[in-house]
């Protein structure tokens, strides 16, 4: 029986759009989840070095991952995506880029045996952005998946602790207001917790944080200063590209993100 | 049999200063715990209004809780404080400022029944600044006591949980490295969480928080942009106050701290 908020017929009327100035050319569909500027984010807050295993879950249409592939060349990527029209994107999207990715269609609540038996120097994740009740339903079904949190954010660390090797990272982003929820989840299970803020402008609160922690890792809890986005006191002009000079870097040149140094 | 660490004889050697421009003359002992802005941001932070009950635990000589007690008049102030010479400077010090303030000389893991049967609209705290092995042992032994965690900082959060009102409010100021484990801590006992970092400079990492939260509190984890200290990118010149407006207003005018609206 069909289940209507899954359907597993191939996704249509898709866009290919430019990621990292062009390096990358994804297909993504006009009207379910599409990236913004967080999955290129967090691909490039992650350290990861040629012959690393990295694993993405819910790697959507493969857009984190595969901005982390083009920066770092020779790591061995995996992605988890639970609905398969997406996983099938993805798997799409990385051959049309060159790029060797396996992706596994499952629930990370329960990840097939063979991907149970691996371990990764990275994990990475931009899991759904909800709060019970917060949200008024999105229209589109797939869109609606990955947006809602039918897997709670605990189950996502949980499942990363697991798939981490020892000394591996995991980095996750996620709204600010989740801040308290992922430090609790991850502890004790991972180490060394370092945030990112991301503010919007100067002076404003962050609307995202970017998690990272360690396996095994035991240095102090890190709040860094925020990466601000966006120039200026406010947005100056229609249209107007007015990133910061490192966030345009990374948007746009598939520069790494400087993390402060410890 | 005396206690090295914890002498009882009177404080010797005290300096009376100047908080608040002036509006308080507090003695506190020349070598012993002094207080930094820490205890005065605390006080600034706290929307206490007449006839609230508010109570600080550890108030050493008294600065945060005086400091409260200057800016909103009519409050009912208490303080706890381990140390037998500190309580006795936290009462000279109320009475030489025309403050009321009751003074528990006590352990907070072991307060006193009559304390114990009371409730506050308002606890705070500036708990000690240490991380086991992170710091090298203070000579003076009352500075010791004043700096070191013989009282771990979840007992801390513990016993302000335990003696708030319901929908009263816990401020905190710690170093930002204890930010996890204040919200592990304070997780679930209070909610409605909110952050405000305390960094040195604009674009710096926080090295101080407050934390705020609330008896009962539901709303969502809030991490507020960071309240900067210092004009500038480094310190300018010697000897000058180069205290944001804000600040300033705090330190030399006795004014409130801006929380930013919900």
């Amino acid at each position: 029986m069909p289940d209507p908020d899954r359907p597993n017929a191939p996704l249509e009327d898709l866009s290919a759009d430019g990621f990292l100035g062009g390096q990358l050319t994804l297909l993504q569909p006009r009207k379910g989840y599409r990236a913004g500027i967080d999955p290129v984010l967090l691909a490039a807050a992650v350290n990861a070095r040629p012959g690393h295993r990295v694993l993405e879950l819910g790697c959507g249409a493969g857009q984190a991952l595969l901005c982390l592939g083009r920066r770092v060349s020779g790591l061995d990527l995996g992605g988890v995506e639970l609905q398969t029209p997406y996983a099938e994107l993805a798997r799409q999207n990385a051959a049309a880029n060159g790029l060797a990715a396996a992706i596994w269609t499952a629930d990370l609540a329960c990840l097939p045996p063979d991907l149970r038996q691996q371990s990764f120097d990275h994990v990475i994740a931009n899991p759904p952005y909800y709060r019970p009740g917060a949200h008024s339903p999105a229209q589109d079904a797939g869109r609606r998946t990955a947006l809602g949190e039918a897997t709670p954010l605990a189950q996502w660390i949980d499942c990363a602790a697991r798939r981490l090797a020892p000394k591996g990272y995991l980095h996750m982003i996620q709204r600010a207001d989740r801040l308290a929820d992922m430090i609790l989840a991850a502890t004790p299970r991972l180490g060394s917790l370092e945030v990112l803020p991301l503010a919007p402008r100067v002076g404003r609160a962050a609307e995202l944080v970017i998690l990272r922690a360690r396996k095994g890792g035991r240095a102090a809890f890190r709040l860094h200063a925020p990466l601000v986005l966006h120039q200026g006191a406010a947005h100056q002009r229609d249209g107007e590209d007015d990133y910061t000079a490192p966030v345009r870097a990374i948007l746009r040149d598939g520069a790494a993100l400087d993390w402060p140094a410890p």
